[in-house]
């Protein structure tokens, strides 16, 4: 069991719905300890990967990139979730449903930030359906980047996202992959 | 002129309507080294100040304040914009109003991760009106813990939100002040 999946299962609370909440130290509360821990934790597992720009989504992805991104010494881009009055110009838009939200949302990323010459580590706290993940995988192959690596702190293995994206032939890695939990016992059960 | 005073000539644009672009190194695209330098001059300036939590407001100030955690070794709590499901339990809520967005949003915390014990500097990326940092206030408020500090990185000097804090006795600091900007010429002035 490593550091990721230890502090799930000291701090995590499971709520019906299968809602995972750790609220109290990655994505409300931030134990900045475990973010550095985290973010040398995806420079060991993607190593080997040529990267030199890190992409995530707002809100709880962009504190793990940022802290993240130091180890790999490059710039973070963070994808932003609505239409907003200060993004003008050309802009890279996919959209993408929020399980969690049950919304539907544009993310949207400025053109002067990605393109071609762009070796790209997406970075998000959670996978479940993928859907994100799909929208920004969308952004990076509009601007003829390319995703090198996936880092995800916590994979709900239970839904499909994770799996679809390893089929795709994506190298994703995921600091902790949740097969299943209940919300009686309080039980997680870790791949 | 300090380092982000200079990177915002090099690098800021004045659009009409007062408004500044900082995206390609503050607020989008991110300059991670700059994110350090900040999070070091905040902590030389509130040095003094006695500070056990960093708060913030998505999605912006995440990771300038996640950044600069790591110089205060505290934790960061991140205020929600507008109600998730995945909120549960008391909260502390005010209500604020978007300059750029023209919308208004009410402001979460959840009332776990901040009490009477909490001495909190929070850190935000923009001051101009300042109602998303009064919201803020005002949740430190509630809690019955104390604002030690705030630290913003572009601080609009033309609009009354710096004044109105710093009439209210905060210790402020934000690393530039615009006093004027020309989207004509592109002229910026710090005060």
């Amino acid at each position: 069991m490593n550091f990721l999946e230890e502090r799930i299962i000291k701090d995590g609370v499971v709520k019906p719905g299968n809602v995972l909440k750790v609220d109290s130290f990655l994505n409300h509360q931030i134990d900045i300890d475990l973010y550095q821990k985290m973010g040398q934790e995806f420079k060991e597992r993607f190593k080997n990967e040529n990267i030199n720009k890190i992409l995530t989504i707002e809100a709880s992805g962009i504190g793990i990139a940022c802290v993240a991104a130091q180890y790999f010494n490059v710039p973070v881009v963070f994808a932003k979730k609505s239409h907003s009055i200060n993004l003008d110009g050309d802009m890279y838009v996919a959209e993408v449903e929020s399980f969690t939200h049950k919304t539907k949302n544009q993310v949207i990323v400025s053109k002067k930030f990605l393109g071609p010459e762009d070796h790209v580590l997406i970075i998000d706290d959670f996978l479940a359906n993928g859907c994100a993940l799909q929208g920004l995988i969308s952004i990076v192959q509009q601007a003829g980047g390319s995703v090198e690596g996936i880092g995800i702190a916590i994979e709900k293995g239970f839904q499909n996202g994770g799996q679809i994206i390893r089929n795709l032939g994506y190298h994703l890695e995921s600091l902790a992959i949740v097969d299943a939990m209940d919300d009686e016992t309080g039980e997680i059960t870790f791949r």
